[in-house]
């Protein structure tokens, strides 16, 4: 799956991959074309990456000299071992990952509403059990915090998205790199076996 | 821990974090100053970064029209809930991380020898437990696929590291952190107290 336009089925997994990180990494450039990586938290709303940071930190001066951004999120299920595959050459040795990019214009969230709304949905995804007071542009204990904060809306050009769980495996292949994940059996071995089915180009009804 | 020049302990604290970290974002920026972000297997040797990929692919073309890229490793250790220090606002809610960014020039390896050693390091670090012939560019098994990959060696001009454990809680607040996480015991809370406590300003010896 690598593509810019989504099917339905596909957003609503693109939505559940990132409503389960909780960081991803800016990419901004500078003036001479110098790259920066941030490590950030993050929500997806609406088709929109969100973050927040300090006014006056780098984040928001790059952004400033130049709002093209990219936005990347990644998740390894699994190293794979050669061995599962190849008893000899170290080269089948892998990683079966998840990663979205995106690529787009950054914007300073300036209306307190759509900022409380956004703080709204990080606090329901990095603290779902609750114990906070509801954040309301209108409540008096918020406001001069929201204005304090700045918050940044990444509107995607493009989104491109990479599921590696095999798909380029021959049969054999394939069914050997399955069974060394069966017989390891590590923490996330028997999700990677899903994926691997999930996406296999033989079976997937995605494409 | 946030500077360009490292001293001794806090050179093995780095190598230390990037050799359990299986992968990292590189950032590279087109003639356009566009921003890219990708995830990448890596490995960190004498002090410069290597990844690998294909000859062909994206990753070298953009490394061909512009050799400065940044390369940051970040891991998560923990979600702190605004509630573990106010029972109020939802403004404490943060994250507690280590992040470690490179930036400098990435320039393609075409010494056999210096990929063997990269590949081998690559090896060591991401199946420890072996299972593969020892990678040798004189073995006839590696040459012809040591010579159809690209490595790519980042030589680092500056090295920040972040690693954000509390460091700027008042005494009370990091207590009510540290209480909040014993009580949670998250899979990886006792590791956080461990390093708020090894980062603590008012006991570190590192600063």
């Amino acid at each position: 799956m690598r593509r810019k336009e989504f099917q339905v089925e596909q957003e609503e997994e693109l939505i559940g991959f990132l409503g389960g990180m909780s960081f991803g990494f800016l990419g901004t450039s500078d003036e001479q074309g110098l790259p920066r990586v941030t490590p950030l938290n993050f929500v997806y709303m609406e088709g929109n990456f969100y973050f927040h940071g300090s006014r006056a930190g780098d984040k928001m001066k790059s952004i400033r000299r130049n709002q093209q951004v990219c936005f990347t999120v990644a998740d390894e299920y699994a190293l794979i071992p050669s061995y599962f595959s190849d008893p000899e050459l170290a080269c089948p040795a892998t990683a079966y990952f998840k990663s979205v990019t995106a690529y787009g214009q950054a914007e300073l969230v300036e209306d307190a509403a759509e900022k409380a709304a956004v703080f709204t949905l990080f606090m329901q995804k990095l603290q779902p059990e609750g114990g906070y007071a509801p954040i309301d542009a209108e409540d008096p204990k918020y406001p001069s915090r929201l204005k304090g904060v700045a918050v940044v809306r990444i509107v995607p050009e493009e989104i491109t998205a990479k599921f590696k769980f095999g798909q380029n495996l021959k049969e054999e292949e394939r069914t050997a790199v399955t069974q060394g994940l069966k017989d390891r059996n590590g923490a996330r071995d028997a999700e990677t076996i899903a994926m691997m089915e999930k996406y296999c180009p033989y079976h997937s009804n995605i494409d």
